[in-house]
């Protein structure tokens, strides 16, 4: 079987990281890399890592430009700009997995609310949130994939599985998050600058960062109820990675096994999550370019609230691994196909 | 006025840092720099930086080591070190500022349910918690102070003026802090070798860092009644710097501007305290290599918890600068003295 | 085809890198870990990167454990260390690549001047050095394989095309070269604890480090003459990563493009080998966790000297990688078996 | 003593470097901070680590700008801003120390050919080429001080002591020299984004980079005789230092203490050079933050060639700190005033 894949948006660092993983896929084919800036320029003069590997030139998408015999369309711009260019390839029949915030939301004021005004509204009902280890039945019928953000991931993975447990107070939730800076994205700017980052380290929007609403509402419908979570996303002076703590007030007292088994039962199956054994944490080191999330657990002394620490990489699992799953699920292929890499020692 | 000082305990990472504050503080003069692996070794050997600057030659302290003379004697020595040889240096009517754990506990059952018994409890009683923003007139009169943890320092230090404000709930707080790598001293290991914390973020000692108890014990006796943190440290790829990210409940509705304008009350008169506009969260870049903490602060929209960031270098405010302001206090000279590096524009 | 092969010394990073690279090798099954220092614990728990990927306990060698059935055991353990197994195995009829200097070396007198008194003499007439871009055909036939050092192999793959043209001047050669922390291993020491080399940067060993001369022999065996290569190694502070820049003195004068295309006729077949083009200069991220060697040309304005910069992951085609090559060819596999990992666009 | 001085260019890293060393220095005032892109703003508000330190408004320079009474004028600006600028504050009689490339040449004919059409050739002659250990005489007497670039000090230094030895080969030398990120500056482009620097490292400008005809014609005026060095700048994943690594054929034998001794008597009263003893070699580390030269010497072991490593901070000795020893020495005051800072032992 070959999947016929074009990716809008290549040159970005989440489009070119789904080049990376697309490129070492056994069963797809790269048919077209569009990029604005890249237009006309061979993707391994962008990124010359990928010479002899990616040498396809870029291409500046325009009307006339055909996507014909593409089977599936991976758009990896920023917001607004997505849903610009997705009705019309859906319109056109194709499969499309959209990594950017606009096909995240039910519900459009939602969106709008943080983002700006919704312009493919009736399209958010018959998109599916693309969390794999929740939502694989659904996204197996799908046409449009809304891709998680990293944040929303690397939150929600510890934190579904115990949303409908008596024991959780889901009024009582914090996420402190520390990202690495390539989740920031390729655009140079003073806040990605090296030396504004090297040795630094950061909180920034404080209860106000775009991926709350996300990670809200997921939550909400998954639990049936309205929740909130108080979250503070960091910035650590490391180019891949993203390590969230939990902190989950208890109702009732519960301890570490008993949640380590939970989260196991309920990710059985599941190949990209790892639960730690009780008395260990997760590094960000470990899931280095792979699609993994790795999730250790610790109930208080005191009971009274529970830690959970995950960690992901935010370009694979928490973007463009991500996509690449969901793909595998749409086309019926393993779940892994294309996403073995094994992770570094060291890196 | 010239204050003789001896540093024991110099070669470590506290100790060197104090030698670096030191030999640079306009009314001292060191006459002693002791280390147990570099004895006979002159210090510039050990630390090539300070070739021309420091090259006395560091001793083996025995028996016979006399320290007449010596005005202040700083012990930078692993905790139960510091307790065999802290009751002599009293003794000998020298004052002391400990940077180990083993003098800052008042309650010597706090310090043996985290430590190991305790060898000079009835020091425990007479020594002074060195945090100088709150215990100065106690630090003026001291003969020995317990110089606060790193992570104590970062935490309490925009907590304690809360701590009596009725809008507190002091049964529901939340430390969240990540810390450089040089926190975790020179001795090497394998958590702290290059290729193992390069790239990586991770949690450690969740819920079980001997820090916990030490913040506990110091808001509980301020506060009046018992209170206990939730605690999880982190590292992050980078020497120096910590960020502390608090996230306290609220019991009645407040402002962000009214906690600045709280806090910038309290510390109205204290050099080494900044507290940011609202809008602004600190970065433990502004603070490298000054013993100044910066604090910002965000209440969540719905008011349900207060957010606040603390960035110190933990090398300075977390340890020896700290000493050496301690050491003014002391010695009846400005607080300032010797501690107006000024910071970095980047570093 | 299934190789069943064993790593001694699994748990340095050089044995780690192998397992990273045989768990993910097509046509290798991995029979046996064996460690010194992780005897009885599985692999996991060393790299819990690895956690559901290589679960295999490690073993503490003994005279007792049987390799029987293994096709290949690759050596990774420190010089010496080596040389009192390798005979053994090499007797068992076992074919061998090993990791360290022990049978890199012609003339035991090289080797004993830099290193100690060898105590397999013997074995180093028929050890091939596994430099597989230049000795594939002696690798395919050899039962022992010296892989190549680091520096060596950085150093080697640009020059070794060149050292039969006349317009080189082989008495003129220097190599300056710059290395990640991770070839300094696993063992923990000062010099690679993080804060001593983290924003850092340093020459060691000028002049006397022990791969110069490993260069040496291999050049003047190739150009067959003698040949001395000045060389200083530097540490950076990264994990991954090495950059040659050499500086090779012109007899008469040449062209940049003259020496690309030399370089790649030579290189013509060679898949981990790839020449830049003119007027663009490598950079270690663009090989990072790969098998590549990239190199970049540049003759002087004056035509006085040609400029080389060749870039490696040193723990990849400087150590591990280039094992696995090796063994590809000794099996009659596809050189680049198991080495088709996708580079990174940033890392 | 008051020293009224003026920044122009105040919020680049050289000036905002020049703004932490005046503000810290204890015969300084400074009067005027001049910033094109935050005319209006506080200082501290664009580095927030100065806030209580320096938090005078930014000025945006026009015409009726008044420097009067000021007593010295820092022009960090861009190369060709400068020498628009600079002829009109010497015509107000204000001193004058450039730290871009326009006042660095004394023949036009070498800046043009490298930069552009020089508009002030007539301030060339008078202009005094700012490396004090060497020029101090007519720094002295100086009214305008071009300020060596950073790379040529990391040469220099070295090799002036030797240019006129009859053992060193002139038309032999090669300069390999590494530097942090901070070099480039503080406008944000691709090639300082944090995530194309971290864990990278690269070659630049091989053979053409712009500091090389500096370092040529300082050098052929010092020792009387045209010489040109072949020089490679790389670029480190690490926000401060420089080291370079001389490469110095050898006409006759000589020994690394002979070298040494002549360093050391050719530097005899020079503070902020710093001669290693034999077997030892800097690290940028040790330099931080500081004025100093660090150089480490070895003649290689055929007495082929002498190494040399210095290592200076390229924001300080580089750059910003240069620039205030310049201003010292301009002023009689001692060459030491402001420049005092005590490097850290880690950092």
């Amino acid at each position: 079987m070959v999947i016929k894949a074009a990716v809008i948006g290549a040159t970005g660092y989440a489009g070119a990281e789904l080049v990376r993983l697309l490129s070492g896929h056994p069963h797809v084919e790269i048919t077209l890399l569009a990029s604005r800036q890249y237009g006309g320029i061979p993707f391994s003069d962008v990124y010359p890592a990928m010479s002899g590997i990616v040498d396809l030139r870029c291409r500046n998408l325009s009307n006339e430009t055909s996507l014909e015999g593409t089977d599936i369309v991976f758009t990896a711009l920023p917001h607004k700009a997505s849903m610009g260019i997705v009705p019309g390839l859906i319109d056109q029949g194709h499969k499309v997995i959209d990594l950017s915030a606009d096909f995240r939301f039910q519900d459009p004021a939602n969106y709008e609310k943080w983002y700006e005004v919704h312009q493919a509204k009736d399209l958010l009902q018959s998109a599916v949130y693309g969390l794999p280890e929740i939502y694989a039945a659904d996204i197996q019928k799908a046409s449009l994939i809304g891709n998680p953000g990293c944040y929303p991931t690397s939150v929600l993975l510890p934190l579904l599985p115990l949303a409908k447990e008596s024991f959780v107070d889901l009024d009582n939730i914090i996420a402190d998050s520390k990202s690495g800076t390539s989740g920031a994205g390729r655009s140079p700017s003073l806040v990605t600058h090296f030396c504004e980052v090297n040795e630094g380290f950061m909180a920034y929007k404080v209860d106000e960062h775009r991926h709350n609403p996300e990670m809200d509402e997921v939550l909400s419908l998954f639990a049936n109820r309205d929740i909130h979570i108080t979250f503070t996303p960091h910035l650590a002076p490391m180019t891949r990675g993203m390590l969230t703590t939990l902190y989950v007030g208890l109702k009732s007292p519960v301890t570490t096994e008993n949640v380590i088994s939970c989260l196991g039962s309920f990710y059985a199956n599941k190949p990209f999550v790892r639960i730690c054994p009780a008395g260990r944490v997760p590094n960000t080191m470990h899931v280095k370019g792979t699609n993994y999330c790795d999730i250790g657990v610790k109930v208080t002394q005191q009971s009274q609230r529970l830690i959970m620490v995950s960690v992901i990489d935010n370009l694979v699992k928490g973007a463009s691994g991500q996509a690449v799953q969901n793909m595998n699920i749409m086309f019926g292929l393993p779940e892994t196909a294309g996403l073995t890499q094994v992770p570094f020692p060291v890196c």
